[in-house]
């Protein structure tokens, strides 16, 4: 993996102290192009794809694409251990790891309020081209739009991304099977808590950052190891929970977990006793669980771990037959629960 | 093609009046699969594709693909002749078909204010479903994010697409030559004022309804009757005037058009006029040039206007060679002017 980018970056174009965002900036004129030239146009790729006004033609070898979108309006947009730029990047290069695809291009749409400073569209913009630079991904395609002052918040954006597929498995949660294994690459509950500490100004003791990483090169390891994988997902809004509950809705097959082998950290436990979270539910960026048979569960362990991003990876249950329809959880002390689907959230804006 | 869609859609799925989205349709939980399972998926293809739980496996059978974005802010959201859910289909169509790519696929990512409501939601996503049909793409992917009242506009829309390439011509501002031609698709200025209109509450002698519609089947009859096409670009934001300009500033080449070739029906002249705006500067989203070898223009007006969306396609001027690196106009007396890129827009918030 390539290192990750920092999050401080400078500025190293010339800028007028507090320029903000104008709604002419969207407006196809002049000041449009000047955007577009100062600040978008270094963060795409201008290698030699045929970039085009409007859109990229690509090549591509391989005859199954995997295709996503996500919109971003994290709040605030800096956070530690991320913004909403790399957000936007990993976010979207993850949805593709999750169909088990090899992410090759992102495109990115800027929804900008008015009066934006356009410092802080800079330092987003930028940290998008280091993060997609650290997950080889290229942003290729982009366009911006300007909405009046009070009718947005700041920057919102929504990246799309395309993948090749050149594995022959069907991963999908229809592919599991009872005695399946259930794995899980490190400790819960970072991103949602980073974000929540920010926004509220809250201290917890020892620094929590987001867990944001691209996913992309664990799953392939495994891919690469021959894993029969059965299914994927990342842990984003609603947490492990969340994602375990989808899993048992489309499958039609239970699933049983067990506490004490789900790794969460110190300060993100005591974040979540003072603000009455449960981590099992909270948001994270740079986690995810891969259903695989029994017989590869050992080995995939394994693959897993030689990732810095599965350096905590464990197993923590397996899919029952079908049942009750509901993911339970042996916790610490030996009892057994269900884990519901939350109606709404625990914490809005995550991402 | 097919027919275009009505806009005057009947709700059929129950729900109860006044229903209206709340923050915690974007959490995870079962509020959002509720509004999936309701809202989004009878909208999104169900058919044979691999739909995964955050992107779409799909089949694709060229080596060269198109990829493209756009957010869509319109406001007002229903305008004549359409809404916003419209403009985010064949807005992303069009730049797919700018390209001279057959579009096939295309994801949408929504970004919901709190307390927009849900049969607002419901009419905009049925109208994106048949204008999809409409013009043959496949909506195969998307996201929702819920962002507090005050801090988004009702609804914002951000489409990708993909398309397929299966022509051998570099269509880039680039590849035009001093004496190609130029024509365009039919007149100006229609979408533009109807959203002028609707927004403020004019109303203007003769109804004036948005020329919003899907560009790719011209497109592909122009490249199918084997029309050596150089350029081809959309007039959205900034309009014709904007579009020349920057083929102008990319080529390096000058351009000359004709005022009296250019068709602009009589309600938007005359509104127009009473609003102090030029029909040259104001966005279409139905409106493309074209620009050809002079050999092959009088076949390609031939070609453009067997098609519905071509019938008042005209030829408007030509390319010249480097000179001054301005696009010039005769007007209707015979002088001549200089059609200059305006510094921000005529209207904000135009698609």
């Amino acid at each position: 993996m390539k290192p990750l980018p920092e999050f401080s970056i400078s500025c190293p174009l010339p800028i007028s102290d507090g320029e903000r965002i104008l709604l002419a900036h969207g407006g196809g004129g002049k000041m449009m192009q000047q955007l577009i030239a100062t600040v978008f146009r270094p963060a795409l790729d201008g290698g030699n794809l045929e970039v085009q006004h409007d859109g990229a033609v690509l090549p591509l070898e391989s005859s199954r694409l995997a295709f996503t979108t996500d919109s971003y309006v994290v709040h605030p947009l800096f956070f530690p251990g991320g913004n909403i730029g790399t957000l936007a990047i990993y976010g979207t290069v993850n949805d593709l790891a999750m169909c088990g695809a090899v992410p090759l291009y992102l495109s990115a749409g800027f929804i900008l309020e008015e009066g934006t400073e356009m410092d802080v569209l800079r330092r987003v913009v930028e940290s998008m081209r280091q993060a997609a630079d650290a997950c080889s991904v290229q942003l290729v395609t982009g366009d911006t739009k300007v909405v009046d002052k009070g009718k947005g918040d700041g920057i919102f954006i929504t990246t799309a991304g395309i993948g090749v597929v050149k594995h022959s498995l069907k991963i999908h949660p229809k592919s599991i099977r009872a005695g399946d294994k259930i794995l899980l690459n490190g400790d819960l509950g970072r991103h949602g808590i980073a974000i929540m500490a920010q926004r509220e100004g809250l201290a917890f003791e020892g620094a929590i950052e987001s867990d944001a990483a691209p996913l992309s090169e664990p799953v392939q390891k495994l891919l690469n190891a021959g894993i029969r994988i059965h299914c994927l997902r990342d842990l984003t809004r609603g947490g492990l929970a969340s994602a375990l509950n989808e899993i048992v809705s489309v499958s039609g097959l239970d699933i049983h977990v067990r506490e004490k082998t789900i790794p969460v950290c110190e300060p993100v436990k005591g974040a979540c006793e003072i603000l009455g979270l449960d981590p099992l539910y909270v948001a994270n960026e740079g986690r995810f669980i891969t259903i695989v048979p029994a017989e590869d569960a050992d080995r995939a362990l394994s693959v897993l771990r030689t990732h810095p991003l599965g350096r905590e990876a464990s197993l923590i249950g397996e899919v029952k037959p079908a049942s009750t329809g509901w993911v339970t959880m042996t916790n610490a002390i030996g009892t057994n629960r269900i884990l519901d689907l939350l109606s709404g959230e625990q914490l809005p804006r995550i991402c």
